[in-house]
C-alpha cells in the first residue's frame, strides 16, 4: 500500500520503520527533516512538504498534540487540498474537539478520517507490539488492517465516530495515573510501617492486582529507575490534562484526575518535569517526610 | 493441632470448616452461638465463653472490628489468662493500634501475637484460596504454617512485628478502592463520549491494566451486580477509614483516601450502603448525570 | 470625554448609563441592537459596527468571555484599526492569556491596552459602587480616572501590566467560590448536629468572618433565594475554569479550585446550573442526605 | 460565686485571672501546679487534685483534647461523685461524643453538664473579649452569665444539648482553615503573575472579603509571621481533624476538610509543626515553585 507518515519521532519512527518492513510504499515527513534519515535509508520517500505526503492511500500523522495536528491539517490546509477518498489516520493521543473538527473537515474534501491511537512505548511499537484503539467508518478501518497488523498486536474498533477512540486513550492513560498516584499513597503508608515497598509490591503483583501497570510502574518506583524517562512527567500532566478538559467538555466531575493534575504540578515544580512520570510516587513519598 | 477459632461470620465460618477438613481439633466460639451450628455437626466442640477457648496451641479471631477484638482481648481479660506459650492469630482486618496493645499484653502473659489478615471473599474462604498475609515471630509462623495451609493458597510473611502485616492489608484495600473509584470516573467520561462501559472494560483487562481487580469490578459494575454484596459499601467505609487513621497516625497525606472516603460518605447518604461498594462507580455516573 | 461602550448586557448597561450621566459622551455597541435602546433614549449614540466605536478617546468592551473579545480585536481586526493614541479599556473578567495577546496587538498599532475588571452585581454597577481593579500603563490610567469615578466607588491599581488586573479579579472570584463550599460543608455538618444554619451563620458574621461575602451568601443559602440567580451556577464554573486554567499556566497548584470545579460540574449535572452559583451549598446538604 | 478551674494553660490562664478579678472565689487546679502559682498570688486558693475542686457552683474545664477530658471527668470518676445540682462547664474545643458522653455521666450524678467552648486568642482571653458559644440547660446558662461577662464579649446560646456548641466551634474553626488555604492558594496564584500578596491582601480586605479573618491571616502570610505560634499547626491539624471524625459520625462529606488534613499533614512532614497554621500558605507558595 502507498502510505505516508507525518511525524517521525520517538514512537512515530519505530511505527513508520515497521510499515517500511512489512513491505510498504511509504513517504515520510518531519519537520526537523535529520529525523527521517534512518528510514529514508531503508527506502522510504522524503517528503519535502506536509502537501507531498498527500500522494499516498493512507496518510498516518503521530504528532505531539493537538495544537501540531491543527496546524498542519487544519491552519496550513491538507485537509482541504486532501483528494476525496483518501484516509487520514491519526494514531497520536489527541482530544475530542480536534477529532470533530478534522472528521468536518474531511468531510468537505470527501476524504476520511480514521482515529486510532495506541497504547505502549517505544520498545513496543518497535516490536509491533502495540495496542491499537482504532475508530472511524467501518471500509476505512478495514483499508487500515494490513497497517494495524504491522504495528500493534491487537486492534479494538471502537465505532465509526473517530473520537471515540480518543476518549477510550484520554480514560486509559487517566487510569495509569491513578495508579501511580495509588501507588505512592500506599507505599509512603507501608513504608512508615516498617514494609518494604519491593515485599508490599510482590504481595500486590501476586494477589488480585496482578498487572502489568503495577509490575511495571512498582518496579521503577522500587528501583528508582525515573531517568531516562520513558513517559515523562510533563507529558503527563497534559495527559491529565486533556483528561479534564475532555471531563470539563463531557460535563464528567473527575475528583481524581484533579487531585492528580494538582499533585504532578507541585512535582513539575519540585524538579521532576523530566523524568519519567512513576516519578510522581517519589514525591508523594517526600511528601510524608519520606 | 489443637485450634480455636473465635468469631463465626461470613468469611470465619468457611476458614474453620476447612480447617476441621483438614483434620484439626477444633473449639469454636460465636457471640450468637447458632453461627456455630453447622462446624458442630462437623465435629467441632462448642465454647461457651472466650475463655473456654484458651484451651488450644492456637487461638484464631476473625472478628468485625477493633473494638470487638479489643471488646474479648483486652477489656475482658483473655490476654491475661491465655497460658504462657499459647498463640492468638488474629486474621482480620484491624489496626497497627491494636497490634502494638495485643501485641504488649501478650508479651506479660508469655503468648504469642500473630497477625495475619487475608485477601480474599467468602467464596475464596470456602475453597481454601485465600492470600494470607502474616507477621509475627517465626516460630510462630512457622506452627502456624499447617493452617494457613488449609485456608490459603499463598502465605506472604512480612516480618516479626505484627503490625506490619495489618499495614499491609490497609494499604491494599485502600488500593481496591482506588480501582473503584477511577473505574467510576473513568467509565463515565467514555459513556459520555458514547463508548459503553462493556467495550472500554475490554480493552483495559485485555491490555495492562489485566488484573482480577479490574476485571471483577469492572464486570460487576457494567452488570450493575451490586447486591447481594459480596463486601458492603459500609465495610468499604470502615476500610477506608482505617486507611486514613492509619496515615493520620504515621504521618502520611493521602488525599486519594481522603477524595474516596467523602464520595462513600456521599454514596451511602444516597441509599447505597448496602450494595457492594462497587457500586460506588454508579454513584459517580449519577454524578456525571448519567 | 468621548467613549464607547461595546457589550451592552445586564453589567454593561448600567456602567453605560453612568457614564451618560457623568456627561460622557457615549457611543453604545451591542451585537443585538435592541439592548442598546435605554442608553440611546438617554442620548447616546448607537454604533453600527465595532468600527464606528473606534472615534473615541476611550473603547470600553464588557464582554462575555475571551472569545468574545478576540472575536472583535483580533479576529476581526479591531485592534489593527484602532487609531494610535486610543485607549481599548478592557473591563470584564478574561484571561491573562488574552491579556498578553491584545497588549501584543494593540502594541503595534501605537494604541493603549488597560485591563480593570469589576468587582460587583449589576445593582452595585447602577450605584456606581463597582470596585475597580486598574492594570495599563500611568498615563492611560489616569485619563480612565474620570470614568473610574463615574462608575466605581474604588480603584486599585496594580501595575503597567494588564495581565496582574486579570489575575487578581480571578484569584478572588475563586476566593468567593471557596467561600459557598466552605459554608456549604460547614452548614451540612452544623444541620446534622442539630444546629440552624441561620443561628451558625449570624455566629460567624457577628465574629471574625464579618464580612459581606459570608453575610450574603450565608443569606441566600440560609433563604435558599438563588433563583433569579445574581451570578449562575454556569458562569461560576467558569470562572473556576478560568482560575484552573490560569494555575494550570502558571504552574500552581490550586487543589480547592479542583475540587470546586468537580463540586460545581456536578452541580450542574444535578439541575442547578441556572441557580445562584450560592446554590452548590444546597447540593452539598443534599450530598449529606440532608 | 464559687468557682473551680481545671486546666491553667495558655488560654485557660487568663480566663481564670479575668474571673479573679470580677470578684469570683476560685479554685484552680492543674496537672502541673507551677501554672497555677500566679492565680494563688492573685488570691485563688489551690486545688491539690481534681477532685478538691468540686466545692463550687461551677468547676470550669480548660483541657488539651477529649482525652484529658475524659481521663479526669470519666475514667477517674469525677462526674460520679460531683454533688447534684453542681455545674460542669467545659470552655475547651471538644468532639460530640465526648459531649454525649459526659451529659449521660453528669445526670445519673443529678449534676449539670454545659458546653461553652469560645472563639479567641490568649489575648483576646487576657482582655475578656473572648467569643462564647454556650449550650446546655436554661438555668444553668443563666447561672454562667455572670462567668460568661467576665471573660467575653459575646455570647452565642444555641440550645440545651450541649453537644451544639460543640458543632458551631468545630465548624468554625474549619472554615478558619478553609480561610489559610483558600488565601495560600490565591496568593501563590496572583504572586506567579507578578501581583504582591501585600496588594492583593490589601484588595481582598478593602472589598466583600473584609473580615478580621482575612485580615489577621492574611497579614501573618505577608509578614512571615508564624513564630510564635499564636495557634500552631499542630493544633490545627488536630481541629480539622476533629471536624473530620465528626463529619464522619454524621455522615457528611466534607472534602475541604479533607484536603486541608492531608496538606497540613504534609507541612508538618516538612517542618512546619510548630509554626502558626497560618504557614500553610506558605508551604502552599512552595509546592507551587515559589
Amino acid at each position: 500500500m502507498k502510505v505516508s507518515f507525518i511525524g517521525i519521532g520517538q514512537m512515530g519512527a519505530p511505527m513508520a520503520m515497521r510499515l517500511i518492513d512489512a513491505g510498504h510504499e511509504l513517504t515520510v515527513y518531519n519537520r526537523t527533516a535529520s529525523a527521517t534519515q534512518a528510514l529514508v535509508q531503508r527506502g522510504a520517500r522524503q517528503a519535502l512538504t506536509p502537501t507531498d505526503t498527500l500522494n499516498a492511500d493512507v496518510v498516518i500523522t503521530m504528532l505531539a498534540d493537538d495544537s501540531a495536528v491543527r496546524a498542519i491539517w487544519l491552519d496550513s490546509g491538507l485537509a482541504q487540498s486532501v483528494p476525496a477518498g483518501r484516509v487520514h489516520l491519526n494514531m497520536a493521543t489527541t482530544g475530542l474537539g480536534l477529532a470533530h473538527e478534522l472528521l468536518a473537515a474531511h468531510a468537505l474534501s470527501g476524504s476520511i478520517y480514521v482515529s486510532a491511537p495506541v497504547f505502549g512505548r517505544p520498545s513496543a511499537a518497535e516490536q509491533g507490539q502495540l495496542d491499537i484503539i482504532a475508530a472511524g467508518p467501518a471500509n476505512a478501518l478495514q483499508q487500515c488492517r494490513p497497517l494495524f497488523e504491522s504495528m500493534g498486536k491487537q486492534v479494538f474498533e471502537v465505532g465509526q465516530e473517530p473520537h471515540k477512540s480518543n476518549a477510550v486513550k484520554i480514560a486509559r492513560n487517566f487510569l495509569l495515573a491513578t495508579v501511580i498516584e495509588s501507588l505512592g499513597e500506599s507505599f509512603a503508608l507501608v513504608r512508615k510501617a516498617g514494609v518494604s515497598e519491593a515485599d508490599f509490591l510482590n504481595i500486590l503483583t501476586s494477589t488480585s492486582l496482578s498487572a502489568p501497570v503495577y509490575r511495571n510502574y512498582g518496579k521503577m518506583i522500587v528501583d528508582k529507575a525515573f531517568e531516562p524517562a520513558a513517559f515523562s512527567m510533563e507529558l503527563g500532566l497534559k495527559d491529565v490534562e486533556l483528561a479534564l478538559s475532555t471531563a470539563s467538555d463531557l460535563g464528567v466531575p473527575m475528583p481524581s484526575a484533579s487531585l492528580i493534575r494538582d499533585q504532578i504540578t507541585a512535582a513539575i515544580a519540585a524538579g521532576h518535569g523530566k523524568q519519567d512520570w512513576a516519578a510522581l510516587a517519589q514525591f508523594i513519598a517526600k511528601r510524608a517526610g519520606l
